[in-house]
C-alpha cells in the first residue's frame, strides 16, 4: 500500500479535479503490474494497472490507495473492471468521500465475490488529497497560506521593499507548490503593489497551469497587469457590475465572477471558496498580503499555513505577517499545530494547521 | 576524541571559569580510563584519568580535548603529569586559546619526549566551550540572547501580557540554558515589567548557580523585586553615584557596579562585557525585553539568538520581537545563520548565529 501511495503520489500535479490515486497487482508476493491515475478523462489507476499486467491477473490482489469508483463518470466504473479482471482480493486504503461512491464501489466487489480490506494507510492516502476529500465532504477546497517573512515576523521593509526575503531555493519551492495547487488567490492590493505573475516557473515535471484568481470587489485591477499579458488564463472575483470596468478587463483575457459583498464590502472567502468549488477546485493556495491573508485565516478558511522564514532581522518598522484584529488578551491568540518544519536552503520552511482542531 | 569530547560535556555547568575538558587514556587499542573536569580547583581531566588509570599508564596514548596546561594555576600543570605518567603520545583536539598556554602545553610536551598530534575536532572542543575561547582571545564573553515569541514574531499582546507564549518543556529548555551560562543579564525594565527571578528550576543535575545581572543606568531597580529577595545575589550595573538609591539596595543584598555611561544615556554593552570578563565570566544569557537585545544585537554584543517560536498568532498588535533602528531598505537588513532547529515540546527552537560571519 506504501507503494500504491507513492505511485499515487506522481500524479500530484496533474489529476485534477480527481483525487491522486495509485494501485498495484500482486500474485504469489510477487508484483504483477503498477501503476497511477495522470489525468483526468484518462484511465484510473485500476485500469492502467490491469492493462499493463498484459490480461494475466486471474486471483492477483490489488492494493489501491482509494476505493475503486462504481459509476460511470469521463471513464467506467473501476470496480468493474476488477471483477471482470478476476481479481481474488481488493485492499482500499480510504473509502471515496464522493457521496456518488461512499462505499459502495467495495460493495459491488463484494457482491461479485471479491474478498475486500480498507483503512490500510488511509490517513495518508487523505492526506495526500486534502483538497478532494474535503470538496467531497465540506463542498469546499482545502486551502494552504504561504507567506513570506525574516525571521522577527516581517513580510517588507518600512518601506514597502520586499524583494527578495527569501532565497532561490525556497522561492523554487514555491513554484511546486502552485504547481500541486488547483488555483492561486491572491488580493487586488498585492497586484497594485507587486504584479505578480503567479505562474509556475522553475518546475520541472508535468502539470496542470492553477487557476488564477484575484479578489477584487470594486474591480480595480488594472487591464494592464502583468498577470493579464500572459494569456494563461485570469479569473477576477467582484462584487457587481462596474460599469466601464468590465469591457476592458474582458478584453485584456480576465473571467469576471460576480460574488455578494459581505457586511464588510469585500468579497469574503466563502463566496470565493463556493466559487471555486462549483468549478472542482481542490486545493487552492492563498498567496495575497496581510491584510487578506489575515482574515481569511480568522474567518477560519484557511487550513494550512506554509510560512518561510528567511534568516534575516528585519526590523520592528517592517510590515506585520499577517492583519489580526480584536487579540487583546492571551486568551485570544490564534492556535496552530506545527506539522513540519525543515531548511529550504538557506530558509526555514514551515507547515502548520490553523486551529488546534484535528484535520478530518 | 569524540568520547573525550562527550566526556567533557558533562561539565557543562560545573567547570566555570574554566574550559569543558575531557580525556581517553588508551593502549593496545584498550581503554584504560577516562575523566572529565568537574570544577575549578578540582583536578583537570588529565589528572583525574591518570589515577583513574591506576598508576599504570606507561606508553599509553591520552586523547584530551584541549591542549593541556603548562602553568601552575589553582592546580599544577597536566603536561608535566602527563610526562611523570610516561605517556607515549598525546592527541588533543584543539590547542589552549589562553595566551598563558598557546602552543606551550604540546611544546613542553614534545620537549619531553611524548609525541603530540592536535586539531581533531578541534572546532567541537571550541563549540563546547565557545566563552572560555572567547573570552581568552578577545577579552569579552560569549553572548547568547533568549527570546520568546508566537510565530508571528510578536513577545507580548498589545495589553502587555506575555505568560506564558511556550510550553512547559521550553521553559525547562531556559533552565538547562541558564544552568549552563556563567551569567544572566536582563534590564531594568524587565525586572519593572515582570520582576522575574532569572535562577535555575526545574533542571536536574549539578550546576554553578549563575551570577544575576541588572542592567540599571539610574538605578530603578525597587529593593523588594523578587530577585533580591531569594539570597542569590544580584549584581546591578549602574551608571554612577545615586544617593539615597544605593544603602537601600545594598541592604537587600544587591552588589553595584559602576560602569561609564554611553552617549545615549545608557550602560552600554561593551562596558557590561568587559565587566564580566574581569570576573572571569565566559557565557552570558540575555534574558531582556526588545529594546535591549535589540540594542545589543545592533551593537553587535550577541552572538548567538536562541529563539522560541510558539505555535500560535498573536497579531500585529502585539510587541514586536527585537526593537532595532535605523532599517529602512532590503540591504539594511541584519543577516543571521541558522545553526539548529528542533521542537521542544510544541515550541519550534531556532538557534541562530547573529551576522553572517563565519566563527573564530
Amino acid at each position: 500500500m506504501a507503494q500504491a501511495l507513492a505511485l499515487a503520489a506522481r500524479g500530484m500535479c496533474t489529476t485534477d479535479p480527481n483525487p491522486r490515486v495509485g494501485c498495484v497487482l500482486v500474485r504469489d508476493g510477487q508484483k504483477l503490474a503498477e501503476a497511477w491515475h495522470h489525468r483526468a478523462g484518462e484511465p484510473h489507476a485500476e485500469v492502467l494497472a490491469i492493462a499493463a499486467a498484459g490480461g494475466d491477473t486471474t486471483g492477483a490482489t490489488a492494493y489501491v490507495s482509494l476505493e475503486p469508483c462504481c459509476h460511470y463518470g469521463r471513464t467506467p466504473p473501476c470496480a468493474d473492471a476488477l471483477i471482470e479482471a478476476g481479481l481474488a482480493r481488493v485492499v482500499v486504503a480510504a473509502t471515496d468521500p464522493n457521496p456518488r461512491v461512499g462505499g459502495r464501489g467495495l460493495e459491488r466487489l463484494r457482491e461479485a465475490g471479491v474478498a475486500v480490506a480498507f483503512g490500510l494507510l488511509s490517513e495518508q492516502s487523505e492526506q495526500l488529497n486534502p483538497g478532494f476529500f474535503r470538496r467531497m465532504r465540506a463542498g469546499l477546497p482545502y486551502v494552504r497560506a504561504k507567506l513570506a517573512a525574516s525571521l522577527d515576523g516581517r513580510t517588507a521593509m518600512a518601506s514597502g521593499e520586499s524583494r527578495w526575503i527569501t532565497g532561490a531555493a525556497a522561492r523554487a519551492d514555491v513554484h511546486r507548490l502552485r504547481a500541486q495547487s488547483s488555483a492561486i488567490v491572491t488580493g487586488v492590493d498585492t497586484v497594485l503593489a507587486d504584479d505578480p505573475q503567479l505562474t509556475v516557473r522553475d518546475f520541472t515535471g508535468d502539470f496542470l497551469p492553477p487557476r488564477r484568481v484575484i479578489i477584487d470587489s470594486q474591480l480595480r485591477t488594472p487591464p494592464s497587469a502583468g498577470m493579464l499579458s500572459d494569456q494563461q488564463g485570469v479569473t477576477i472575483i467582484h462584487g457587481g457590475t462596474m460599469p466601464g470596468r468590465e469591457p476592458a478587463l474582458v478584453n485584456a483575457g480576465a473571467e469576471l465572477w460576480e460574488a455578494t459583498l459581505e457586511d464588510n464590502g469585500h468579497v469574503g472567502p466563502t463566496g470565493v471558496l463556493e466559487a471555486l468549488a462549483a468549478v472542482e477546485t481542490n486545493e487552492v493556495l492563498l498567496e495575497a498580503g496581510a491584510r487578506l491573508t489575515g482574515a481569511w485565516v480568522q474567518a477560519g478558511r484557511v487550513d494550512e499555513l506554509i510560512i518561510y522564514l528567511a534568516p534575516h532581522l528585519m526590523g520592528n518598522e517592517g510590515r506585520p505577517l499577517l492583519e489580526l484584529t480584536g487579540l487583546e488578551q492571551m486568551a485570544d491568540r490564534l492556535p496552530l499545530k506545527m506539522l513540519d518544519q525543515r531548511m529550504v536552503g538557506d530558509d526555514l520552511r514551515l507547515t502548520l494547521r490553523v486551529g488546534d482542531r484535528e484535520e478530518g
